[in-house]
């Protein structure tokens, strides 16, 4: 059974995405990390519309990845800030591979805009991909994606494949 | 300056996002590294509309991503598949960051439904997050987001801190 007979939505890839493969949640993830976690400084940090973001927050609240703690100022009512839970913050990996992509593809002739340190010594992190066996994995044609115990057939992959042949 | 004083578009993210970031995008690029290259298999696999097919892959081809390939079969006008291109391909760890958070915190019971295997020895690939110095990172909180050369000062930044204080 190959891949296209799968239900490409029983994936992980397509459920992670689900909750966070859009442009403007990854954009708010960025910056709630980097310590933009209030309502308003994400509003105007991203531009992005007031209600656009509402319903990313809660979206990104309702999936465990972020939490609201309330705040309040003196003289003001009180107010929201977010921060990533432990599973939130088990997503920078993602933003680490785009950082790592678009540093090596799309920055200007400036340098890439931003770098990853390791608090501790300062130094440049990246992620290197291993296999369990201790291998070094080099290029992407050592890697293969494989049906996994919680894949599903696709619902009509049989009068799909005789429509095919 | 910090993370906020910054413009949120002169960011690898940001860049990256403009051209990945939406969800069929990146299950496009998944069911290609997978073997699925052919328009009608992607339409039918994905269950997506063809113009909003035709439009994504259109953009992954302008993007250096993916190639079109012409192919013919016997009796039938010339066809495209698409194939990914080395920068394509360093997208594969864009999905492997996002198969190990959705394998982590959204598969069912059945377990996960994909596995990432190392061709050459059958174990499974992962990415660990080290840096420069050989450390290797146990947790987000060890990893700091920095400007590199590239940043550049938001556009209002002035006027923004001033209406804040």
């Amino acid at each position: 059974m190959g891949w296209i007979d799968l239900d490409s939505r029983a994936c992980s890839i397509a459920r992670t995405l689900e909750i966070v493969g859009d442009r403007w949640t990854l954009l708010i993830l960025r910056d709630v990390f980097n310590g933009v976690r209030r309502f308003a400084d994400l509003q105007r940090h991203l531009g992005i519309a007031r209600n656009v973001l509402t319903q990313r927050l809660t979206a990104l609240v309702d999936a465990g990845i972020l939490v609201r703690i309330p705040y309040r100022e003196p003289g003001t009512r009180s107010r929201h800030e977010y921060e990533p839970t432990d599973r939130g913050h088990e997503l920078l990996s993602v933003l680490l591979t785009i950082i790592a992509w678009g540093d090596r593809h799309l920055a200007d002739a400036s340098g890439p805009p931003v770098h990853v340190r390791h608090t501790a010594c300062g130094a440049d992190v990246r992620l290197v991909p291993v296999c369990e066996a201790g291998h070094a994995i080099k290029s992407a044609s050592e890697v293969l994606i494989e049906p996994g115990p919680g894949a599903r057939p696709a619902r009509r992959s049989s009068s799909v494949s005789s429509q095919m042949d």
